[in-house]
């Protein structure tokens, strides 16, 4: 039985990237001691006070089916965050609750592009990214951004791929501050994208889940800025904020028609989120920014040790570590892949790092390691690591 | 900014089938007395046994990403569900955690159906299944099941729609239990469209979230039919066998191949579902079958209340009510259509049924009232139905 080209195509095939999280949990699950830097999951669990609010609600009755596009009262508080934070007056009506900010991806991309459409992301990307234009039926269209630019796109490399690409391109997906990368956007790299997304037509969606994680200055959501407002497609999530990964808490941010369009595709996907999940989720973030410091504070202290420790040796480069729970280290003069070096460190060292060729090409001769073990366990990992580089690097000069 | 063909064309304009239904809401917020016979919403809420479960696993820590196609404990308790219920060995790698029976409609006809394809389903339908098809790019093909053949469909007109339809038929959607006929699909029905099926090459997306809730001999599912276990896809869901209508637990079941390819799809949508939500299923599950009947009984008993009543007067037939909590009743005698029937009967009594013109136009002249009520309650609100149909009619006759 023939299943449909565009879910087969979901991913083009060949190794998916994950081979290496997938070896290092199964060393892990034989038994041997390996110190996972991998995915990004916070080391601490969903706070108590917020599971108490998740129980109190299903207790007291919402198990029933929740408003689809969002309660009333999260739409409310996610309006009013976004208010406060952007300038822009944002209402219920420019909300749409989600399960989770991969389902935002899915939601923004889906009302954007038709079958054949172009979809463009910068290269280095979160691991999901082409396999969610792809499952609209659009087509991947990948800009690498480059190591010595800090990874921040150049509009010339989007402008060549418009110009290459046969057919009707339709949006710019960008996540700042960036997984894997740890940029962080500023203000007159957004001003281009967006007169860039002006000039061609194009929606900007803003993958903003890593809002509350940088480490210099506030976030800037590009929807914040001249003339973006009416085509920017904001996803935000409260799993990396709040560590509620697993509560698949999240929303987009746009035009109210926008909205309105994709409340008629969550009517058609999952109709809607748990009421006592959205319950669990007001509660949080009426805790307010102080929680999310919290939250973000362990890994703003391992992004200091890790700035500490590269900073006493020269094989190892990081760059740009001004945002998001992951250092992205430039390996490349231990000779080495990304994925030949995080390979034999995990073999070597126990140490599990994603290599940067797991997230595209342009982060070859990278490994991203993420900022999530506690912070004796993390300086000492890091130390390892770099002593392995030093040792690839001598190596390879003699 | 243009939005999407796709996601624009989800619904096909003009009105959806909901007005009664808000127009009630808006009569109940506004203080009027009104009894509502609408949505598919049991009248008890989830068991606290099972929130309990829920907050036992969110404080035990299990907050974090969930396996994207479901806990290997609650994939291998449906597994085992499914196997017992249908005879076909069912494993762990043939279902698919998804959240709600929606997200299992939308991944189905995600896998089966490409851009333009057809994809056939039968009405009267449930109010999603064309929006469904149109959110994955294909084409809605209703087939019209007749009120005389107590609304199971004729081969020989799915056969007609398939001819006349200018492009690949990719699938065929059926639904038993029947929303909103009452219909259960008797063997030979399902062995007829299953022999339609292999001829025609298509997939049988059998949407079977009502498979607890059917009043005369066990649940017959067409994945358990000799052959059929490889061309079909079954929607299951605890919405309505468990009272979790809001939690939005369900599944696909299916050849392993396709629920490889859909877990696919659900890293690219939903990222899975909570793991806290995951185990409260599996404890629900767990409680087994006594505990399902338990939550079927208050439909089973007010369904008795409705034969009885129907019984008694001339005037409105109710035909089939063999499952589902729903009953459908036939009131061309009145000489109206469902929808003014519906709008008279809640404007002058405060009743609020179901237009059978909100499931397409087969069910015209007909309403569905949900067994939603406490039992005096349904007995009440069906009496005061049944005596202003015979008034209409009376008036009519006059």
């Amino acid at each position: 039985m023939t299943l449909s080209h565009r879910i087969t195509h979901i991913t083009a095939g060949g190794p998916d990237g994950w081979d290496l999280f997938r070896k290092a949990r199964r060393m892990v699950a034989a038994g041997r001691p390996v110190i996972e830097l991998t995915i990004g999951e916070h080391d601490i669990r969903t706070d108590p006070e917020i599971l108490q609010a998740m129980d109190r609600a299903a207790r007291g009755g919402h198990t029933g089916y929740a408003a689809v596009p969002g309660t009333p009262e999260l739409r409310a508080e996610i309006a009013r965050r976004l208010t406060e934070r952007t300038g822009v007056p944002t209402g219920p009506e420019n909300v749409l609750v989600v399960p989770g900010g991969q389902a935002g991806l899915f939601a923004a991309h889906h009302a954007t592009c038709d079958e054949g459409d172009g979809a463009l992301y910068i290269d280095p990307y979160y691991a999901t990214y082409p396999g969610t234009v792809r499952a609209v039926g659009a087509v991947a269209l990948p800009v690498a951004a480059r190591a010595e630019d800090g990874f921040l796109p150049r509009t010339e490399d989007i402008e060549a791929e418009i110009a290459g690409f046969d057919g009707r391109v339709r949006s710019l997906l960008i996540n700042t501050p960036n997984n894997p990368t740890g940029a962080v956007y500023p203000r007159e790299a957004l001003e281009a994208l967006g007169a860039l997304c002006a000039e061609h037509g194009l929606w900007l969606i803003s993958d903003e889940v890593y809002d509350t994680q940088l480490w210099d200055g506030a976030h800037l959501s590009p929807r914040a800025l001249p003339g973006l407002a009416d085509r920017t497609l904001v996803v935000g999530s409260l799993s990396k904020s709040h560590a509620m990964t697993g509560s698949r808490v999240g929303w987009v941010a746009g035009p109210e028609d926008v909205i309105a369009a994709m409340e008629n595709l969550a009517t058609h996907t999952t109709y809607g989120i748990p009421g006592f999940v959205q319950d669990a989720g007001l509660h949080a973030l009426q805790l307010g920014a102080e929680f999310e410091a919290k939250v973000a504070a362990p890994f703003r202290r391992r992004r200091e040790i890790a700035a500490r420790l590269v900073a006493e040796q020269e094989v190892v480069r990081a760059l740009p570590m001004q945002g998001a729970m992951y250092a992205m280290l430039d390996i490349r003069a231990t000779g080495l892949s990304g994925e030949a070096f995080a390979d034999a460190l995990l073999e070597q060292e126990g140490i599990a790092v994603m290599p940067g060729e797991s997230f595209g090409r342009a982060a070859a001769g990278h490994v991203r390691v993420a900022l999530t073990v506690e912070d004796d366990r993390f300086e000492e990992a890091l130390s390892r690591l770099l002593r392995f580089a030093a040792a690839k690097s001598a190596g390879r000069a003699a």
